[in-house]
């Protein structure tokens, strides 16, 4: 094993350059001061991310590649989520001294790999030895010459929409911590058939959770279509789905039949989890089992996801790989849904105008996305909840305790 | 004191987005899953910095506001460095449960502080906790529909030029090593007088080892006087001098009387710092002084100056800021230029093109820029020197050894 201390770092980046794509908007790459990077629409979209290791990712079950994967994957998805194409990444990189430099070539390729389905280039970066691996990857996307699709323009009336997979990351979590499942998995992806790249349905979820794929081609899809707010589900469904329902002003009704069929997906891995921690199946509470528990968990709570939700006028034909979930309605009489709905709205406010949206920037938003999985409560969800299930506030049991897990 | 650990997220952003500056190039800021941008060049310019405690700061000696202000002036550098207008930047921050909130806060008055001077914005971010401080910054420029100055564009027969401090930051920080000034310093700078923060000089070196202040305008006027090449001075003039040299496939003949001014400044100190460490003024050596050997060290080899090196055509009246150091010629024949000169040249060069720049790539450039000072040797200045001192071979005595202390 060579470590990262036993190279200079010219002979690391050595390694490294040839590993990452160029992607097509690149004007200039890496060896500068700075890259360059084409506008076209002149305006451009940036979000940032950061990975620490035993906050974000655990060394015994995550690979280099798995993290790259993951640092793409989350910064591609916040690009998605406002109907922009992802063009380029930048990562700085802090690694102690004695990791192995396969790491951080894995590590690379993880984010080339993460960048393929959207054809974005990883054009720089920075590179530090340090205490712990720390891995910050910004991104930048095109608008092509659409509207940014904003959290705040859901109007009550909508349809509710989502693309991706839901619960899936933390069952995978749960399918590690339960031991069910060995990680780290194997050094690249298995594809058995096309889209599906693991044979066994546990590794999946495990692989939705180390390597998360979100829809990146749904979030240009719905911004095409005229979707009027979207965000990226990284903190859990109902807490994330808050965030949206606040800087609307709107409430969002979900529609509990929509997610039956996730249900279905997740049981074999929820029983044997609930198996493996002494729970039973028919277990306790007022006609719920632990696994229905489980299940409510992972596809309300569970975070980590990247998908995608988005509202659309009702007379929209959703685009391909979004499902109606749900619908905006009226925000509650009490108080609810925040002020401040609209503060994000529109171009260029005036100078100084940023302490004024307090009503948006607090709900979270770039700061403060990418949060460790278990943040925390939803506080969007108040008295009058912002979101409903079946025209019901949650309920602890549905999965609310989960958040915290 | 309120650590970090006793608030929330949202507390913490609540008491950070009052304090960053919104800019004018910022048609979207923090809330949203991204941040929009004004880029009406078509093209945009970004470069990545991390700073991690103990590798580039030490928290007895800087404060968070300091560290605030030398990750915005480090980033801003790059950008200036490539003839661009710093437009905004985006900060990952992660910090331990301990820190004082007040050290977080502080951060965002310095990346604002730093960043006024060129009116870029601090547009959004990611919070985390961690083991130890570790600062990551993305910065954005504008190239104004001007070329991007590169580093590989000097030609025989230019004149080099500087702009900014030339040692000062070496000077400082064997100041602060040598217990000789106190840090750290006053929360905010005392302005005595324009362009002069502290009344006592050894301060002033402190302040710029502490919070630099590059020479952010005399990028842009060098690009519109039409500068040849530019790079940022991070890791020591004679190193940093040999990667552009390298990029051009040029020799620099640098002057050393340009210099005599700069040993002046920093006379006092050096004498100071010998006298602390035991060392005699008239010292050992042929002909020099351990206080001349401490000059030559920082002015030559002394890092994070942040300073600006340029070439320009003889012919060019120098703009405001430069001073003529040096001039261009024809690299040694016996290969002390490094091939791959030009490959960083030109537009967009085809997918794939990027594992080709190797000769561009392994100088540094982005991924190199910003290392540990104590990075490794200057390997661009090779047994045939692509960077001389009135036209002589670099000794040790003046200053080789002071890059790895």
């Amino acid at each position: 094993m060579t470590r990262v201390r036993d190279l200079s770092e010219e002979q690391i980046l050595e390694r490294i350059f040839p590993l990452l794509p160029r992607g097509s908007a690149t004007l200039l790459g890496p060896g500068d001061d700075a890259a360059v990077l084409a506008a076209p629409d002149g305006r451009f979209v940036v979000s940032t991310d950061v990975l620490v290791e035993d906050r974000h990712f655990r060394a015994r079950w995550s690979t280099g590649y798995d993290v790259g994967r993951r640092a793409a994957a989350q910064n591609l998805a916040d690009i998605a989520a406002m109907g922009a194409r992802p063009t380029a990444l930048v990562t700085s990189l802090v690694v102690p001294g004695e990791t192995d430099v396969e790491w951080v070539t894995g590590l690379a390729k993880g984010l080339a790999d993460g960048c393929a389905p959207v054809g974005a280039g990883a054009v720089g970066g920075d590179l530090s030895s340090g205490p712990c691996l720390v891995v910050s990857v910004t991104v930048h996307g095109d608008l092509e010459g659409r509207d940014a699709v904003l959290r705040s323009g859901a109007r009550p009336g909508d349809v509710v929409a989502h693309a991706g997979v839901r619960g899936w990351s933390a069952a995978g979590l749960a399918l590690l911590e339960a031991g069910l499942v060995r990680a780290p998995l194997s050094p690249v992806p298995v594809e058995v058939s096309e889209g599906v790249h693991l044979e066994d349905a546990w590794e999946q979820l495990v692989s939705a959770h180390l390597r998360p794929e979100p829809p990146l081609a749904a979030g240009v899809a719905a911004a095409e279509a005229g979707a009027t707010a979207m965000l990226d589900l990284s903190d859990g469904l109902l807490r994330d789905a808050g965030r949206l329902a606040a800087a609307s002003g709107v409430r969002l009704d979900l529609d509990p039949g929509a997610f039956a069929a996730d249900r279905d997906v997740l049981r074999s891995a929820a029983r044997a989890v609930a198996a493996a921690q002494g729970l039973g199946d028919p277990g306790w509470g007022p006609g719920r089992s632990d696994v229905d528990g489980m299940l409510d968990g992972w596809i309300w709570g569970g975070g980590e996801d990247h998908s995608l939700l988005a509202t659309f006028p009702s007379d929209v034909e959703l685009p391909k790989g979004w499902t109606a979930v749900g619908r905006v309605l009226e925000a509650a009489v009490d108080g609810g849904a925040p002020s401040g709905a609209t503060a994000a709205e529109g171009a260029a406010p005036a100078e100084g105008a940023a302490a004024a949206e307090g009503g948006v920037l607090a709900d979270g938003g770039v700061l403060a996305d990418g949060g460790a999985p278990s943040g925390g409560a939803a506080s969007a969800v108040s008295a009058a909840p912002a979101v409903t299930i079946g025209g019901e506030a949650p309920a602890v049991g549905q999965g609310w305790d989960h958040f915290r897990s």
